[in-house]
């Protein structure tokens, strides 16, 4: 009898369809793979700026002509051609966020190594779900996890997840959490009874600087945002543990807490939560202590910085995003549980994934373990990243970027017309342009920040920092994520900020004061 | 003064850290581009099945020796060294989801160009959440989105996004209803309020053929599993809408109907709920109707089988997955509303994305229509996988698919000790393995799956059909998404599930009656 195998070879061959997995596909890929190369080398090369100017309109100009024509034409289109035109208006207009200039997001320029990575993952499409999808990606993800779980300091009765970013992972932690103090009258799950099994009214304790997707993953869940309680917090908006005590002790009788979500690297400046002593509060009442470290989690990767993370092995749950400090590409989210028995919630048994008798025997995926069915692998990209920088690779990555945020600080501070926020803390650098009395300061900074994106010469975050005269001014933001930008290069930065500043300053005192700032000419 | 840009080049030459994004990076890259694809070619074609033999503790062994070590070794490791290892262990024990007997679950093998748009998605690492962290990103979602649900017959009043995955996909729309029957006392949005808004108790209708993800939504959201009510269905499995509209009448006063939740394809047999009777239904009692077209949305893309889909326009919202029919790698889910304002309660202010003023000049991302912040970009695989195979292109792999299905089913009914469960719907086909009376045929067919996969020589999915006389027995499924199998390669497929099984029964007969059946020997 023929076998598969020996019949498949010369048929595929003139098959209209050629999956990217087979011999001749790989060979097609080959191809698309060098154009695309050579495309963003030459996007890289022509751009003079971290972004091409002209703002908004000139890129829904760029995006009108790239995109003509319906996504699903009648006839077939030339692969080749249909791809070179797209990517290259793709790359054309992206942000560059390997250029110095590019410190908007916490986006980082992920490594080589990661990339190619993605080629393997995408090209094999395997899934995590049940074993047959992806038989050695389930070893891998559960790998990763193990590893990660050790490096936050947690022991090997830990669980986790990789998944699709941190807000996901959040939303897993308010769940894990709302599930622990939920009853279940049915003798079912938490998950069987909902809220109803609830009885009280739940309350979320969090400080101001928590990430807006905390406010989310209470929505989500149908708690509610009304039941945020936000505690007092110091001057740099950090939880005083004391005063989170009382609070706790003071809640009405009618309510159930839920969680104290902690920050580990705020967003804006980059503080740390006082962890251990928000561990002690956390057991005394036994609530469910999170710690967001989406973004400061990278500083278990540095001896230097850990020390701030003091505390985090002794959290129920935590949050880190290796697309932040990890150099990988979106997504690479990470959500780790101390105990792994907080996911049983979402272990329901299904008709089509895990039977008990093939799990008996070693076939059973990772299905119960995320929010996910489907799922792609991220652990690929993280595996081949950490083991090729190694330790002493992966913390002088980290520390650079805390370098070069100090670096960028004292450049602001020697600037008069600048306000430097505070020393940085992690890697984020707050500044604002101080304009005269009479003008709007917010008004300013925000059309400050259009301008140098217009421009294409800048892209900045932008926030608002609370003082202590009380008032909370928009303030715009360095986040530093790419450990190949110099001092130097960060030093023209910042001039270019304040050249650009007073360049819309002298235009508003002379005869151009009417032009538009934003939006590009 | 000395640009930045003018400045770069010579310096980031000898950094340590180079991103993947600069001109020596992409040169790195291309190498390590060539040598995954040098790898992918030897994996497969040294590999003659589906998986290699041996199955959980041939693969737990394997990845034992690639993943032997820490994540983070102290020192750096030559990333090549690093990336051809475990990129050759991941590849060699992968599910090859080209090969004909690789029909165990809905991944799809992707086509080449969708791959080559992945290494242009991860290098440049847009994300969607701000203009700045990916300008040309977002026009390109947004077009994606308005013409996907222009396919699904939506208005320009929809709205929509890509998601990580149908499970999220799911969720959304679970969300979204949620949320629309939520009354808000304290003035706020649905989200302020959470459950406690709710009033009454919740109830969620669908028929038992709906996909788990909407049992977990359910129960993410708060609302509680207990509340899914399972409406009557006809022997197919496809709810009944006069019997819907009885259960609606008949609902408790102190309950209110949050959603119908509608089956486009179930997973199992490819069913459509009848649409346009459920919508009159939704209608007559105002309440939420979501499609989950995970499965089967991708009949919209042939014109022989969208007539199947005739109502899908007048749902509230639906979901499709275009990495199951539509050849791109996973994640690519896609969620669609047909009203644009379903989403609002996603759109809370932040002091850090999309500012007022900020908004005004075009300056804004689409945070607010997703349950993520930063967010990787899957509309560029989309589009040029769409584009590059138009209409006709894409309407000839789904009806491939759809016609492999219905002969398989053939081949199927022509063994006598086959069952088949019905005649495929869409692209699908459940059999089961007939043994004597004096086995137990659940048993028998979980260990005939478990030994195609430890043979290496087929992956099936398995799941369990209600039959005509009140029995639930285990079927194996085969899923066809792979448009370049053959009917041939089919026929041998099915011959090798035949095989295997009398083998089995000749082995339960003889000496080896007492050898596992499982784990690989």
């Amino acid at each position: 009898m023929t076998t598969v195998d020996e019949q498949r070879t010369d048929e595929q061959r003139t098959a209209v369809f050629r999956p990217a997995g087979t011999p001749e596909g790989l060979e097609d890929l080959r191809t698309l793979v060098n154009t695309a190369i050579d495309t963003l080398r030459d996007a890289h090369l022509v751009r003079r700026g971290p972004v091409l100017p002209g703002g908004p309109p000139a890129v829904a100009e760029a995006a009108r002509r790239a995109l003509e024509g319906p996504l699903l034409p009648e006839r077939p289109q030339a692969p080749d051609e249909v791809f070179r035109e797209l990517i290259a208006a793709y790359a054309n207009w992206a942000v560059d966020l390997t250029h110095p200039a590019a410190v908007a997001r916490m986006q980082c320029p992920p490594t080589s190594v990661a990339i190619a990575a993605e080629l393997v993952t995408a090209t094999l499409n395997q899934s995590l779900h049940a074993w047959e999808s992806g038989p050695f990606a389930l070893e891998l993800e559960r790998y990763v996890v193990r590893e990660l779980a050790e490096l936050a300091g947690y022991g090997t009765d830990s669980g986790g997840t990789l998944t699709a970013g941190g807000s996901l992972s959040n939303l897993m932690a308010v769940l894990a959490a709302r599930d622990s103090v939920v009853t279940t009258p049915s003798g079912g799950t938490p998950f069987a009874d909902g809220l109803a099994g609830l009885g009280r009214r739940p309350v979320i304790l969090c400080s101001d600087a928590t990430h807006f997707s905390i406010g989310r993953a209470v929505g989500i869940t149908g708690i509610g945002e009304d039941a945020i309680l936000r505690a007092p917090a110091d001057p740099t908006g950090r939880l005083i543990p004391d005063e989170l005590d009382r609070v706790l002790a003071e809640l009405p009788a009618d309510t159930v807490p839920v969680a104290i979500i902690a920050c580990a690297g705020s967003t804006d400046e980059g503080w740390v939560d006082p962890l251990p002593e928000l561990v002690a509060v956390a057991r005394k009442y036994g609530v469910w202590l999170h710690v967001d470290a989406a973004y400061g989690g990278g500083m278990l990767l540095s001896p230097r910085l850990r020390g701030r993370l003091e505390g985090i092995a002794d959290a129920d749950s935590i949050t880190m995003d290796l697309h932040k400090f990890g150099w990988t590409p979106a997504s690479t989210g990470v959500f780790l549980v101390r105990d792994a028995h907080s996911l049983d919630a979402l272990s329901q048994q299904t008709t089509t994934l895990n039977a008990d008798d093939d799990k008996a025997a070693g076939y059973y995926g990772l299905y119960a373990d995320s929010v996910q069915a489907t799922r792609r692998v991220d652990a690929l990209k993280v595996a081949v990243t950490l083991r090729s920088h190694g330790r002493d690779g992966m913390a002088e990555l980290v520390d650079r970027c805390h370098e070069l945020a100090g670096h960028a600080a004292g450049r602001v501070a020697a600037e008069p017309r600048l306000q430097l926020a505070a020393a940085p803390a992690l890697s984020t650098v707050l500044l604002r342009w101080l304009p005269g009395t009479d003008t709007d300061a917010d008004a300013f900074n925000g059309a400050l920040r259009r301008r140098l994106m217009s421009d294409g010469t800048a892209l900045l975050a932008r926030t608002r920092v609370p003082r202590e005269d009380g008032t909370n001014p928009v303030f715009l933001k360095l986040m530093l994520l790419n450990p190949a930008t110099t001092p130097e290069q960060l030093d023209l930065v910042v001039a270019g900020i304040v050249a650009t500043a007073e360049a819309m300053e002298a235009a508003q005192d002379g005869p151009a004061a009417a032009a538009p700032d934003h939006g590009g000419a």
